[in-house]
């Protein structure tokens, strides 16, 4: 299919619902038929001025501009026709289950909501934003993005609140959009959502962002003693941008201190959530001076066919003469649109979007992905796993999609969730997903 | 009242609220004066099918169907008028109070949010649905239906994600149009939500549902274990389905075999929840293969009258040569509208549904119930109990009503919540709710 | 700056954004056109009077009162525009960080999402109405109002559910609105939200508010337990109420009963919550009676100048002759807007209300409080602290604000919460807030 002609359909698919609130139809025509009636000598020069006149202040009164249009896509979005002010509501629900063929430990098969969703957003005297998402999928109410946003130094943006600290391509790419079910093993390393404060701004294809972060509430767990904080950064640089094309490469840094109880722990389930194994487990390190991340991101589209990968290491001082630690994972995939669509590659803020099928039956999608991470290191043993994906995805339409995910995973003698299960254990998994948003 | 005038004043009631954003108004007329004005002269023909082909072009355009209209009712709806996107955000409030006539044990006056809910659904590209609610009146944030919808091989549709299995008349009325303020006591034996996947469909006064169900994730104690499972179906019919003549049967069955640990318990409070008692309680039954549900629902309105009732039998059958177990349970209740209204029975989708007042000092329903619910068998006493209800509703308007209750309660020896309370308590109960929905 | 010169202002910034969506513009000229064409014979009185019968009919059909009304200022409000039904959703956002200069004690310098808050209200049929609002900022889902109300008896307004007791003036006074970050010592006193029944009217000047209530499911420990419940009344009356020169005075009083337990509590973060520490603490008094509660208010407005000041006593009565308790707070401030700004007063409902940013760099406003509360009477000593704040507050705009706190903390030796901490502990407290609403 050629080129031009994907574009056609895209855009047909993504502009045919966003339409506005009805506006006079025949405004126009009414003056076109007042000068008609005063060429003819129906109406005399005045009564035409006048007529004209109080059409002009009438259509003036009611400025487009300041009005409010109404949009649908499942959610809502309310906004004043010059953007100075709106808001926007929207959600999201993934629907997993998991079948575990078990090695030798239990994974416990079973059904989950994934993710169950409201997001917010808004925007005020047109320079300040927001965005404030929770969620509901755990049985609980877990707050996800709660920002204010500064946007008056356009292109360059300050936020204040809870955010995604700035580093990973996987972890930024929301997860309607992530190629594979979960995120690859490495995204333990993400710091993630803290709060704090952050600037990010962008120009010729690239990006910048960077922050300073407290914790979460989730981390806090110890109140009365001071919170850990941390630095992060990132850029990313796309020499490739075009449509169906793209090069995208990427670096972040982050540093991070550890609350009072100078504790921090790392650990992963298998890519699959249905379960609470974690089979990499470091348990509590304690006497952690700070840590260290180095990120390194890179994407390859060619029309229907990308390639992605990342690698991240983590450096652990620790205090009193012990010897530091030094964790690393990375992971590498293929992704192959069968139908012909292209990954959205979005240059402005260096991550990946929504993907808009083609044809009325969809767009389909194979994948596979290779990922490891290392825990273990000198006196840690916190575990070492290979991971291998073959993903499936059907997108219904742009807003729906089922994935299938079959995972063959390999663990360590170490990767026994801190002495809870027996390590070696290799089982293999299969995993679906219906996901709609809104 | 003669039914005329009652369907009259219901419709005035239901569809005066119901109104669109607006349109040109004038557009017609404006045919209307080109039309004149070309036959008296004023126009020349080419003036006017100039004039009339811009006005059909600027009324195209402005194209009704995929414009956005927005409703409120106290909630908000938004859809395009072609229906193929749509958004609508509701709720429910429902504020309680008990007063407890303690006979033996402490019951616990006192106050509740019983559902303090927030619900979102919508329709994206025709034949994609969604619904999502959280219930907060608990104390913390629960997921009701989560799911995901295909409607288009209407009028059947299939359902991914949470929502309740297709069994028992009483459980598939929203709590928004029960008709006493809890459930009868065998609803206990009710699946309820779980995440699975579903099918259902209807057609000349019969609908038939079915499902493949997980666990909620309230259920999932032990994450690392295997879930449990279960498959429902219901089957319903109405030989009578006029607007204030209905005749409904139903029958529904259910299997489910329980998780890992193979334990389930059955416990009910009695038809009253500010307290947290639960005099049948079966406990934690061991060892359990599988439980056979069977379920009958019949349902009768005349005019302002109406009644219902249902019978449910559990099965449990047990491993290693162990005794089966037989619970049961039934409720009928009877209802008669003083003020002339009718219950709503929707055959569409067999349950019942809101009632409209006919006069502005709304509706008064007086209504008995009798429910009986047995948990003892073999070795497991999970006591038995009685209950009569009286039940006074005043629906003050479509959304809004005031419920009262009075509940004679009659527990039998091993009615002790498994052993922690005297047995043989008969209390009664004064119960009050305040109930709007939007 | 003049007064009629801000009022200008203050109405343009507040109303700039309140536009509705359209209407038909030109229907007005189309009559007069119809009205020129019939004078001058192109029409006949016989066209004219069909084509203006039409197009009456035609806006009479289009009538803009039952018409929805989209409005959006960062939230929604949809409204048709008689006002008989109505819904409307916003929230709001408030990041904190908090750096102590300890004394003896930690206390834990970090990070929070001190609110992070949804909120939902309606009107149905012009007389009922209903507020909804959840709080997610403390990592889990938190009902604040949750209440339905009937307002026919207008300006008497009565309340079913959740809502606030009516005592204290800052308490009453919405956080979004509240001069310093953490309300004073003695709010500590202030009842708060609980599931009632309430009745409120106005009149010239005057407020008054009394309510029946129960307890929010937070307190119900013991659900087999009855709850406590308690009366509350507050009266208000301002002898100055013009736009920037205002006089409040106000008075209240709560009776409660302790639930089944006879126990309750006082203690009191110092004015700081990403702290958990709460020096002033009496722990679980027992065998308490019921207890008693006084609060003055008072509040002067002189332009950019105001005072605000409040005197709360607790008495408790014990049974089996043990001696009452008498404890006591109050607080007084002064606050000054740079900008010329004027706090303002809302003699409708006797509290304060939204302040609106006289100039595009928005409102200065520098405050000093003084406050105290003592928890120490008889055999217990909950401890005695007074406390000093500097407050300096910028308002972006309407609906964004940062602020800025320096807190002096003076602890008498029985502050060390109820034994956990060492006494005489006075540190300093710096803290931060970031704070939008929609």
């Amino acid at each position: 299919m050629p080129n031009s002609r994907i574009k056609q359909v895209v855009a047909a698919c993504f502009f045919s619902y966003l339409i506005a609130t009805p506006v006079f139809a025949g405004q126009e025509e009414f003056y076109q038929l007042l000068e008609i009636l005063l060429q003819n000598g129906t109406l005399t020069q005045q009564q035409y001025d006048s007529l004209v006149a109080a059409l002009d202040d009438s259509a003036a009164a009611a400025d487009r501009d300041q009005q409010v249009q109404v949009k649908t896509e499942g959610g809502l979005e309310a906004s004043t026709y010059d953007g100075a002010f709106s808001f926007e509501l929207g959600g999201r629900l993934m629907v997993d289950s998991a079948y575990y063929q078990e090695d030798q430990n239990d994974l416990g098969n079973g059904t989950e909501l994934r993710r169950a969703r409201l997001d917010v957003e808004g925007v005020l005297f047109s320079d300040y934003g927001y965005e404030f998402g929770v969620d509901f999928g755990g049985g609980d109410a877990d707050v996800k993005d709660a920002f204010i946003e500064y946007r008056g130094w356009w292109p360059t943006k300050v936020k204040i609140g809870q955010f995604k600290e700035p580093f990973s391509l996987e972890e930024l790419t929301s997860s309607k959009y992530i190629t594979f079910m979960e995120r690859a093993l490495p995204n333990e390393f993400a710091p993630g959502r803290h709060v704090g404060v952050g600037v990010q701004s962008r120009g010729d294809g690239w990006t910048a962002a960077a922050g300073l972060f407290g914790e979460s509430f989730d981390d806090d767990v110890k109140d009365e003693g001071d919170e850990g904080w941390g630095v992060t950064g990132r850029v990313t640089y796309a020499p490739l941008r075009d449509d169906r094309r793209a090069l995208h490469l990427g670096a972040a840094v982050s540093h991070r201190e550890p609350d009072d109880t100078d504790e921090i722990k790392f650990n992963a389930r298998p890519e699959s959530h249905v379960t609470d194994v974690k089979y990499l487990n470091t348990d509590d390190i304690a006497d952690v001076s700070h840590i260290n991340l180095v990120g390194l991101e890179a994407a390859w589209v060619e029309g229907p066919f990308s390639l992605q990968g990342e690698y991240v290491a983590a450096t652990i001082d620790r205090h009193a003469g012990q010897s530091g630690l030094d964790f690393d994972g990375w992971y590498v995939y293929g992704s192959w649109f069968l139908t012909g669509e292209s990954r959205i590659y979005k240059p402005k803020s260096g991550k990946f979007g929504r993907i808009n099928p083609v044809t009325d039956s969809g767009a389909w999608e194979l994948a596979l992905r290779y990922s490891s991470l290392d825990l273990s290191d000198n006196d840690i043993s916190g575990g070492e796993a290979e991971q291998i994906t073959l993903g499936l995805n059907w997108y219904v339409n742009p807003h729906l999609r089922f994935m299938a995910n079959y995972i063959i995973v390999d663990n360590d003698a170490a990767a026994d969730d801190a002495g809870d299960l027996a390590g070696d254990d290799d089982p293999s998994i299969f995993q679906l997903r219906a996901q709609l948003d809104f």
